[in-house]
């Protein structure tokens, strides 16, 4: 008999091992991976937080019941979202993140001399205080100055930006619950006015597989406001199904036309100048749905 | 309670709502379809094979309770493990294929004119029947003289076969069971002697995130013998994690090399030209394991 576990999204099998699972297509689709041991969970003032250790996937970040990033493969989501739109920007000095407590890719931007002040918005400072305690040594933030978080909501933080950042880099949650205000038309035009005149943002805009209105509709929303939006792709193993897509919209720069002799000799684990390209290379049935021909 | 299907890999839920699954990294990653219908199942003289109907993947052909193929995305593999190979070869008169009863990638052979003979090489009469009563209409073959079907264990037929072909398609399950044999080092001497002096195979080589050993194992074994080996990636929805390996192996042309024109106006929905090249540029983790400094 399956066991139904006090924390939401788990659950014990016939034989009294836990699993987490995923959830997609209107939870017509799930991924369920074996838990090794639950390491933490707490009740904060906005969500149900673990820490969870899995085989293959390392240690886990679960927030209501809903896996976010592993540290086996969390490099991959943390490189593409980050190294993209600041490699597109060329030499960005003020950068923001909304969403993203883990602070991963605020990590990546580190990475980047040239980068002066990085402002991560997380609603809950019970996520950043979890994940520096169980999934990022404490050393990794050491002499760092350039990082500041800020607690609060992120609607309500960037209507008070005007034209100040090079880079955003939108981390958002799927477009359910209070993620659903990140999606909408006026949040777009805050994410516009944020930024300066060669501003460049980045948005998580779901799985082209299973969620191709979000996709389109965060497209159709840029190419609002923005002259330069483009979608690129990668492969996240935690994500059932794998294939997803963040968006780009810029004012002034073209991804496509970036430099990327600065990405050559990075320290990462995924991007290369290469891999950079690549990702803008979309497959037929991808272009198909960001062109607007979706059936 | 969850209640065990006669069926294997098919599970009921609380709710009495049938499931299907499957499984990698040994079982501690698993991902389940919801079964709208299940529409067909037989056992034949080799395994239990079904055609179930599912929301999001559309119809589904199982093989002793493991997905294979998804009417929904199955374009996806069909093309990326046919075009590929016969497209760096440029002009293949013979082709062959081991596996792939449900002769996907079959017909993705037929769209090139130049192609005179297609060898579908299935041990199970009744997975090539299954399929095109329930997954592809029959007049996809209508008229179609040269495709033949041999159902035959592919290891004792490949012995038979002498520099005969121009491309090979080795669309081998996973090293389990009988399938084991299909990844023996015996095998892929086979595979070369069976090739013309310019023929091109390629091989199902794995997932690069769970099944590193095979995919290893695939490009050690074909470097001993063939002077061009590269992998290249695809990532397929119905797959837990998604990405997954093709390694193609060339006796002289190298696939980065070829004449991708040909591929230009092709009816297809998931490859072009672009794609045929950025499906070879590897992510850093992947280019080590590849590059066989796996840790």
């Amino acid at each position: 008999m399956t066991e139904k576990h006090p924390l939401s999204g788990y659950k014990k099998d016939n034989n009294g091992v836990l699993w987490i699972w995923s959830y997609v297509g209107q939870a017509r689709v799930k991924m369920g991976y074996k838990v090794k041991s639950l390491l933490h969970y707490e009740q904060s003032s906005y969500q149900q937080i673990s820490i969870v250790d899995t085989k293959r996937y390392g240690k886990m970040l679960v927030l209501d019941g809903t896996p976010q990033i592993s540290t086996g493969e969390g490099f991959i989501y943390n490189e593409m979202i980050s190294h993209v739109p600041i490699i597109t920007h060329s030499n960005p000095k003020k950068v923001a993140m909304i969403g993203g407590g883990d602070c991963g890719p605020a990590r990546e931007a580190m990475k980047y001399d040239g980068i002066k002040q990085i402002d991560v918005v997380e609603i809950d400072p019970k996520v950043t205080e979890i994940c520096r305690t169980w999934l990022t040594p404490a050393s990794c933030y050491e002499g760092e100055t350039r990082l500041n978080m800020i607690h609060r909501d992120g609607i309500d933080w960037i209507q008070e930006q005007k034209g100040v950042y090079d880079v955003l880099i939108i981390d958002r949650p799927d477009p359910v619950g209070p993620g659903k205000k990140l999606f909408q038309p006026d949040f777009y035009q805050y994410v516009y006015n944020s930024l300066k005149d060669d501003g460049v943002v980045v948005f998580q805009s779901g799985s082209p597989y299973y969620n191709t209105s979000t996709l389109q509709g965060t497209i159709k929303n840029l190419k609002e406001l923005f002259p330069i939006v483009r979608t690129y792709l990668v492969t996240i193993p935690l994500f059932p199904c794998g294939i997803w897509s963040f968006t780009i919209a810029s004012k002034k720069i073209d991804p496509l036309q970036a430099d990327l002799t600065k990405l050559q000799h990075k320290h990462t684990q995924y991007i290369n100048p290469e891999i950079f390209r690549a990702s803008f290379v979309l497959p037929k049935y991808i272009k198909e749905i960001v062109d607007g021909n979706d059936s």
